[in-house]
């Protein structure tokens, strides 16, 4: 061993024992007749003290040590005369006696501190630079916290973690699959799993009860900003459980997570169903942190001469409370921000219920002050709030109102990342209308079981759109971290599903053969649910980004510009896979 | 929930109680007045009893259910007045009031039980009903154990869960990359990995300290037997540490896991270096389980005018204690087996130390009573032992002593596989000479370092195959479950590895570059080990093959028989891909 001690772990209890400590160097300081040097590794940092008039030839040493060269010191732990109380260690120092250098560094070309001087491009090109700071670290250390966690919450329970494999077959259902050429059987090829989803169930036919696995899982779709190729889940399968049962279990997961991590204590979560989250906040993922619900007007804003509003499927607004005295200018800025063409609204109309009771509103021409106050009844609204209204066709206009209340979220300081506000949203839409194709797609997957009460509806088309889901997302500050469903065991079901979809029986058989095959053998009730690891510690961290969450990851070219992968390979390497590269 | 209970939780302490149970029929048994059906989950057997006299239509039900039918059953517990000890429930029984099928099933192709009537191909195919045998849920719940107590020691110990990427950058170095194609940088590719070295090394860069990773790995291999192209690796690495800080740790996770798992306390396990590992058993991985350590008998050998003998390198051989009496029949078996192609000795000689003091060898010609008995003392033998000897090139013979050596270990019944034999062995060759590329090889790969002490023999290339390595492999019952050795951190050495691997400064910037980059900014001195995990779950479980400890495992095909993969991909697939599939 090359330490005695991490340089986290010493104390003023001590002081007087001879230790070896290695680690990096942070900074050193020479004050003539003194030289610091600070001593970093994972645990912490503790201070090295060099005495030019006790040992020259030492602190001569110490004085060149650059930054971040590998050292090791020993000598004995002193207390400090001027203590650092921001530090655990910072209450002693270390005498050296002995000092060695383990290997030189050259400069970083970023600072190794809290807040780096390097830019994304550069701390991820030099990503084990960047890992060395503390903020990137303590991310990878709650991560692993949170994986334990889990892992040990769900073992308890009886789960067991079963690896299923990586090299799969290709489904063209759903997302763009990675595939892998097979050298031993030219022309075929594996996929990788965009989830374990057929696995897990056969683990359910296979009678084992209860599932759960942290897997990799990859998509090869084109990247959003935070999106990556390969992604963490936390995937759980149950048998003979009923959606309360799944929904116990993960909100219990996702309670003892928060309990352990935060020190918070969350009572039941709430819970509320598609189509009420899309009513009352326009999103499927609403964040709950704050109120501010929408307000459906249309009866009380149409017939008054208005021909937005009264063309208009829908007038819907929301409240922000305490912002009569929003300005000219930050009115038009909330105007530019609803008819940006991520939001995509033609404009925006605002009332203001002044704090002395009168109104003032972009609509003053066909709404007199009774009519205002009409309207500020319907909201709810009282002196001093400001009203902001969208109108148009139902389903747009609340996607776009729904922008418009998160970024008055921001904007009034309701979106604090250490406050969280879980929440269930339930009874989804089973099928999804694709304009393009003209078709309707599972939600969720096509696995996923309609609720019993409307599974009739399967025998008529023009219903399909009406259909819910046995299924279910767990959202947190607005993000969808989880979710899952209620699976059909029941083939006739899935047939039926299967067709529905557009599937011919060749179709299913093809790609779902041997999972249909399984179900006839004794397929117990089952369902389960996967949440987004990467995203889970981003939120429980109170980030925005899943990127610094993960070790090495990728740019939104799906390339590391650390180790430069995707890179070509050798002809030798396409001819044994009997593959050629054909690019246009 | 379906159920109040399992099937493997009542007791005569429950009895009088009304419970719910779901699961599958395992089987039912008419006896006219009563029906009596066990029914399955993962947790046990529960026996159901239904009485023709008191409910005759639920009966006549009962006697209607299949094998592996899912159903539900509520009853009252009662105690049985036959009783079955062998089971945890046996003591009870479920009077059924009420019975519902919740899933059919088709009768399965083989039979669910301990032993099965299915052959290989076809429990592979259904693997979903072969789970449900005990025997592979039993491997898949000790693997699940297994995965937890690593996670968790290693944890406890600092260990840090770190994920790496799975798409990587190919590097021709080692055995051969899966690869993937990249749709967004068209033309170039992916690898999966063959095991995360690199990564874990720029984590010790990184200065996390302490890294794990239960982690899938992948190599593109003609498959022999017992291999899968993809496996699960427990990697591991940390810095600060000399080779026995890390023969410490690792000792001590084993040790952990022979604990619990085995309940065996275990001491220090025993070391051996490479070369005398080479020596006394012929192998770099010897089963300890029993001696029958070799004998060299060179000296006493030659000079006798047995041509065979006097033109060897090497004559060396093992005494079978008692086995004097071996039949005509049973020597020549010995030889049969010697001569195979997969050992590849040219004949064996025996020589029998009878009872009474007297010999009888397959070389009388050339040895009399005399010579023999020089034979004997010089191997160690008493009467009533039999000396089986090889003679030939030194190395060669060594492995092929080795293979008879085990022959001999398995018929005289000392591989007992719930008898555990850990050990370590050391200082491995650094570098292996490959006669067909006429050029030397990492043993372990490139980042091995040399032992300090052999280090200027990189100057000598004639001293090449001399230099030992800081690398060690953890050996139980002469299976290698791990190795690992201590990194090359220094740069200027890691250079002259490269060339001394042969390759040029281009070569080595191209496929090492980044983590020879990374070197020069402060790299700590770091070791790992990796154990393979399926081989440990199947050594732990006293089984040969690691096929049932992976839920889902490939043939030697590399096929998938239960889902097909590989498989053909659609046209639109490769086109979106650029690439073209050109088998010949």
């Amino acid at each position: 061993m090359y330490r005695t001690n991490t340089c986290g772990e010493l104390r003023l209890a001590n002081a007087g024992q001879t230790v070896t400590l290695a680690g990096w160097v942070q900074r050193s300081r020479d004050l003539g007749g003194m030289t610091f040097v600070d001593l970093r590794d994972r645990y912490g940092i503790t201070q090295l003290a060099f005495n030019m008039e006790t040992n020259a030839p030492l602190c001569e040493q110490a004085r060149r040590l650059g930054r971040e060269f590998v050292v090791q010191a020993t000598g004995v732990v002193i207390e400090r005369s001027s203590k650092n109380s921001k530090i655990p260690t910072g209450e002693i120092e270390i005498e050296v006696a002995e000092l060695r250098v383990l290997n030189e560094a050259k400069t970083p070309p970023f600072t190794i501190e809290e807040q780096s001087d390097g830019g994304d491009d550069l701390r991820m090109r030099y990503r084990y630079l960047d890992i060395r700071r503390s903020p990137v670290r303590r991310n990878l250390e709650m991560r692993h916290r949170m994986a334990m966690l889990v892992r040990n919450y769900l073992s308890d329970r009886d789960f067991l973690e079963i690896e299923t494999p990586m090299l799969i077959k290709s489904t063209p259902e759903g997302a763009r699959d990675f595939v892998v050429p097979s050298r031993m059987n030219p022309g075929e090829f594996y996929a990788l799993p965009q989830s374990p989803q057929q696995y897990k169930q056969l683990l359910m036919v296979a009678g084992m009860d209860r599932y759960f696995q942290i897997v990799r899982c990859f998509r090869d779709e084109d990247l959003r900003a935070d999106r990556q190729p390969e992604f963490t889940q936390i995937d759980c399968e149950m048998s003979f459980v009923e959606q309360e049962d799944v929904l116990c279990m993960f909100e219990g997961l996702a309670r003892h997570l928060f309990k352990e991590m935060k020190g918070i204590d969350f009572g039941q979560f709430q819970r509320i169903t598609w189509h009420d989250a899309m009513r009352r906040f326009g999103s499927d993922k609403p964040d709950m942190r704050f109120g501010m619900e929408f307000k459906e007007i249309t009866d009380v804003a149409k017939g008054r001469g208005f021909g937005l509003f009264d063309s208009s499927e829908l007038v819907v607004g929301i409240v922000a409370e305490g912002c009569a005295d929003y300005t000219r200018k930050q009115l038009d800025a909330l105007t530019d921000f609803v008819k940006r063409p991520q939001v995509g609204a033609g404009g925006l109309v605002y009332v203001k219920y002044n704090a002395d009771g009168t109104f003032k509103s972009s609509v003053d021409k066909f709404f007199d002050a009774d009519a205002l106050k009409a309207v500020a009844d319907a909201m709810g609204a009282k002196p001093g709030d400001l009203m902001l209204i969208l109108c148009g066709p139902a389903m747009k206009t609340r996607v776009q109102l729904c922008a418009l209340r998160l970024e008055m979220g921001s904007r009034l300081g309701l979106r604090d990342p250490q406050q969280f506000a879980p929440l269930w949203v339930v009874d989804f839409p089973l099928l999804e209308w694709d304009d393009e194709t003209q078709r309707f797609y599972a939600m969720h997957h096509p696995f996923t079981a309609p609720k019993p009460e409307d599974e009739a509806l399967l025998d008529d088309p023009a219903r399909w759109g009406d259909i819910r889901a046995n299924a279910y997302d767990i959202v947190i500050n607005g993000c969808e971290v989880g979710g899952g469903s209620i699976r059909i065991h029941d083939r006739t079901l899935q047939n039926k599903m299967f067709h529905t979809l557009g599937f011919t029986d060749e179709q299913a058989a093809a790609q779902f053969g041997f999972l249909m095959d399984a179900f006839t053998y004794g397929a117990p009730p089952h369902a389960g649910l996967a949440f987004g690891f990467d995203r889970l510690c981003s939120i429980f961290a109170g980030a925005d980004s899943i990127r610094d969450f993960i070790a090495f990851p990728k740019n939104n070219a799906g390339r590391d510009v650390m180790s430069g992968s995707p890179s070509p390979i050798s002809q030798e390497q396409l001819d044994e896979l009997q593959i050629k590269v054909d690019v246009k």
